[in-house]
């Protein structure tokens, strides 16, 4: 694995405005980036300024399918190199139940090298069973689990009392982490409104039900989103569906180097 | 030409939801990528990863005429190395119109390698008599020949009959395809609305009088365009002013390994 | 330094529908970038492309302070050698007067090689008297001292005449440029209301007291802006926050090879 330094010369003078930030290996303060599509060379520019900053790269949807050649195959053990955990999109587990091949998707999941995998029924309906199923098997073959909780469609949202429900559940079944939905927009889906706004009432109501706030990774494609779970949990809150280019600038939102954050340091 | 070897893997323990995908080179499901000025090394990496989903790269405004050095030549090498076609964005041709250089202008276009050329009036008014003229001299000149119709103004619309008369006239004098404005943003042009919507009446009524849909090229840069397309035509719809980047998200959502389509075939 | 040759042959046959537009080293007609977390190839794939379209890079937020290992110092040599002057975030100048290290802090500035800096406001109070001496200081180790006028945040938005008594004392004191805040979003900051339209009569009231309008960089993220801009001011406006990805297709509006600017020429 290549260590990648800690940062430069900057810290010597300066200190963060926000502290505390976690390093890795981390439990909390996790960041998971959404990778639509990026090549080779991308990827390992990319590892090489802020590799240090990324926990988990989902290569997003199907795309993991669409890779020419060899390429899948080097970029799983580039991301590997860096100490971070790569899986693919969930689409494809429910594309796997939806086929009756779950135990041949998580063997092929794993011989390919992803070291974790996500378990979701955003899309189609997924009994209980098959979900605790999914689980317990991904977890025998020691993928870490993400489980993922809230419908994709705004039309078929669940109560809020079933997501809780939900979450508990999965976690008890051995989900490393539950991850609360904000698909690639943000907007109208999981615990978000059609403007991207987070419900606040619903995310309070789900987080005073846990055990710890940090079995979850919130989707927060949208600045705004990260600033406001920052505001609330802190530097360290779990954050998912980062743009690639984005792990920096929000890596200076986490630590206070970034308007937006220093001005609550100022008040 | 490098021959870009057909996925991995996965496919062979799970089928496409949506099948029937056709292969390069084809004549449907054409895939037009929008490049706003992209490096060399971005461009390589991005062909090898997924080139065989690409079949058009249009150098979008004139980005073509500002490239430094020898960079417009390599980059055209490149493309064409994996079997993509190429052309300059429009814009050039309503300048070269305007400046009275219709035939140095195709001329050049062929002579840098470009393979195809587009011929349009999104912002100058050209004559009826110049465009065939146009479309006559670039296909003489073994350029294929792509026409757009569309105005980029919404102020300067047309009304839809004499679009669909466009449409015919150039097939007729000899365009490839025939491109459906919808410009960068998606808004506000060719048959979006101001929010991005398909104008559906006016889609029908379009396509109702074409011999055969492919014929047209939708530019669709926004998501929910692209599957609203997909949607109604199937796979094999042609899309164009797509993101470089998106270039896999959407051949995802081609093949219904994306939320979005996938939930067509469960329901 | 490597000298980026001029352009290419397309530039023989047509001439560029604006022109008049001004060359490295210029004093109008600037281009900054806002870089959010580029990676070294990534950074010389761009340069290689169109590094003659650049002027200042700036290191957005506190992005500089993230880099691993020694890819800063490298990237400082990188963007230097193709004659472009960079800077770090005005966010660290805060910082560092809040911390009470501005003298360190420019003088690491210094140090490291950048060749600007930005001294701001922008979410910190900062008195006129600590403004002053951090512009002089600046001046006098040789660095381009930007200042930058408009608060972040609308809630806390001064009137216009301090804005504008704020933009002559920075002239005064030493600036070289006084950059009129729109921040990554263009929207509800600066001279810019809450959908991203300039507010002309603020505008306009700001130039007539100006010596000269090209002391001013306008960061204009959203492409309707820098178009408007373009439109009152004409090519050799001096633009700021202009993402990476889009140097080129500015640089096409610049010159007219852009549907937004050609139609100008053609009224």
């Amino acid at each position: 694995m290549t260590e990648p330094r800690v940062t430069n010369c900057w810290l010597n003078i300066l200190n963060f405005p926000l502290d505390g930030r976690s390093c890795k290996p981390r439990n909390d303060g996790l960041t998971m980036v959404i990778d639509k599509g990026m090549g080779l060379d991308e990827t390992r520019d990319l590892l090489n300024l802020g590799g240090q900053y990324i926990d988990f790269l989902k290569l997003g949807f199907g795309t993991s399918a669409l890779y020419a050649g060899d390429v899948l195959e080097e970029k799983i053990n580039l991301v590997r190199s860096y100490g971070i955990d790569i899986y693919p999109g969930g689409t494809f587990f429910e594309v796997a139940v939806l086929q009756n091949k779950l135990e041949q998707y998580l063997e092929t999941v794993k011989k390919l090298g992803f070291t974790a995998v996500e378990i979701s029924d955003g899309t189609v309906d997924i009994s209980a069973e098959t979900r605790k199923r999914a689980i317990n098997m991904a977890a025998e073959k020691e993928l870490i689990v993400l489980t993922e909780v809230g419908k994709k469609d705004p039309r078929t949202r669940s109560p809020l009392s079933d997501l809780i429900r939900q979450v508990l559940s999965d976690l008890k079944y051995g989900a490393a982490k539950v991850i609360v939905e904000g698909r690639e927009s943000g907007k109208g889906v999981g615990l978000y409104d059609s403007m991207g706004q987070l419900i606040v009432s619903e995310m309070e109501e789900l987080i005073t039900t846990l055990p710890d706030p940090s079995v979850l990774i919130w989707e927060a494609p949208i600045k705004e989103q990260q600033q406001e779970l920052l505001l609330r949990f802190g530097s360290n809150v779990n954050l998912g569906n980062i743009n690639a280019h984005e792990v920096l600038a929000l890596e200076a939102l986490r630590v206070g180097l970034r308007a937006d954050t220093l001005k609550l340091v100022c008040r």
